[in-house]
């Protein structure tokens, strides 16, 4: 389960960013790949990861503006001449399902896969996978414009071998059956139920991902105890003023969310081009004061989350 | 006059080719750039260049395909955040304008510029301008497309100084006259015609591009007597039953309507992925072993277009 950066940038592409994608890889769990935004040149940036587009089977939009979306009718062009491509949901606000028809309709492109609209009108789950929900809720922007809440399923815990060990359970389909919690029979006719020799079970991974918004409360209930929280920053920690005029928040306002509501790692995302080295750096460290493990993502930068009790 | 090439590549963006653009610089004419194509991630390009996205006040669509047309909506998204920005217009087939102002309407994008829409369909004049006009005519591809020819009016005759020298013409308003074939009066009564003291005109410069087509008559005529004519080249010289299978060219089909129709350069473009390096190479050889005068353009290359007569 690894976050990759593909464009991390604010309104317009630069030379050192592109406009808005993240890709969620949850190639080990699903073998799938999730991609939250759509820039323009999300495809381009592809190009240069290990990114396969087939991979991709969920597209979550936040909201409409261009810088988050003009990418889509490419990549879903291109994805079309990888064969034996399966099917793609795109979950987004209204009109997001209007642009790409359009787009494609124009372009005569008929795209070789299935392609599902989820529009997004009210907070709660909104998908449910074998072993991930995803909740959204409403944030505060120009625009309608939503947060993601990425939770995986707990694991269950282990086996407690020492515990075991005196009833002598053959390896093999019984052992299998107290790793998941059944209740097993042995040859001597005791009765074993898994449930007495697992350990605790290991709560799921978190992913909060805010793109652009202005400080508003739902922010804190899609972040909670999340893993990592990627946050917009589009302004500095002392021009709180300015964000909420703009509809945006500064990289301080994401730390007090990440330290206010458990977080483990927080990435300042959607930087603008204004701030650029030494300027990067010090909305960086505005926020490092507020929350210590804070860090402001490039493109291209890749960021694990360890399973919860793993070394990082 | 200036050709500079921002997209040369086919079908998919790749990490050597960007998809369709080509940007003709008519600085020192009109302080004017006109793009041929706008395929996705033609203004990260543009970012990597001199040109200013304000100085792009005409766009030509040659046919609907994405690869030629969904950098549209971002490019003229951005180009709205350049201040005091002129009108802008687009010549496209039909559908175009309906890609474009869906585009704007579902990301809430106000432009703040006006944006004209002019509808191929028909061969003949589309644009006139103080001193070029366009012409288009149909191509043969597998959706309607347009090939366009450039040109620019005669520039007069230069003033023959020698023939003129008895007179004794004073320097002023009436040497101008004479220099724009007007016709003056002397204090001493004399009358002159300015056109008889004019060196024969110079005629104006031609390009022609010519994108997505099959062979077809119409490209000679578009190509006539060109000083530089952009031609597709999506397949080798020894492809022309695929090529035509696919409505596409050969690099050799391309010579040798620049070779029948006296053309000065010939310009491969819209190259596949399939020919990189001594591939490419060969693509290009077997061009010019029919019309020498042949480059294969790579994305960034620069054309300049001399005035006739003067030196290359
Ligand atoms: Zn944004
Ligand atoms: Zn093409």
């Amino acid at each position: 389960m690894e976050l990759e950066f593909l464009g991390t940038g604010a309104g317009q592409p630069s030379k050192q960013r592109n406009v808005s994608c993240v890709a969620l890889k949850l190639l080990d769990e699903l073998n799938e790949i999730w991609l939250f935004d759509v820039g323009e040149a999300t495809q381009h940036q592809i190009l240069r990861t290990n990114i396969r587009l087939r991979k991709i089977t969920k597209i979550f939009i936040s909201h409409n503006h261009g810088d988050h979306i003009f990418g889509l009718p490419g990549l879903l062009s291109t994805r079309s001449f990888q064969g034996d491509v399966g099917p793609l949901t795109i979950y987004g606000p209204a009109g997001i399902e209007q642009f790409v028809k359009t787009s494609l309709k124009v372009s005569r492109t008929k795209v070789s896969y299935p392609i599902k609209f989820v529009e997004l009108s009210k907070p709660g789950l909104i998908c449910q996978d074998k072993s991930f929900r995803v909740y959204t809720d409403r944030l505060d922007h120009r625009i309608p414009s939503f947060g993601f809440r990425i939770v995986e399923d707990s694991h269950p815990g282990e086996l407690l071998i020492d515990k075991l060990a005196k009833y002598n359970v053959p390896n093999g389909p019984l052992l299998g059956k107290l790793k998941q919690g059944q209740q097993i029979v042995l040859s001597d006719g005791t009765v074993l139920n898994g449930k007495d020799f697992l350990g605790p079970e290991k709560p799921g991974r978190i992913v909060t991902i805010i793109y652009d918004t202005r400080s508003t409360p739902s922010i804190a209930r899609l972040a909670k105890d999340a893993d990592v929280l990627v946050h917009e920053s589009t302004f500095a920690g002392d021009e709180a003023k300015m964000a909420h005029n703009y509809y945006h928040s500064t990289s301080v306002q994401a730390a007090q969310i990440a330290r206010q509501e458990n977080v483990k790692k927080l990435c300042l995302n959607h930087i603008s081009a204004r701030y650029m080295g030494a300027k990067a750096k010090k909305l960086e460290n505005q926020a490092k004061k507020v929350f210590p493990n804070t860090i402001l993502v490039n493109d291209f930068d890749r960021v694990n989350i360890p399973m919860k009790g793993s070394e990082e």
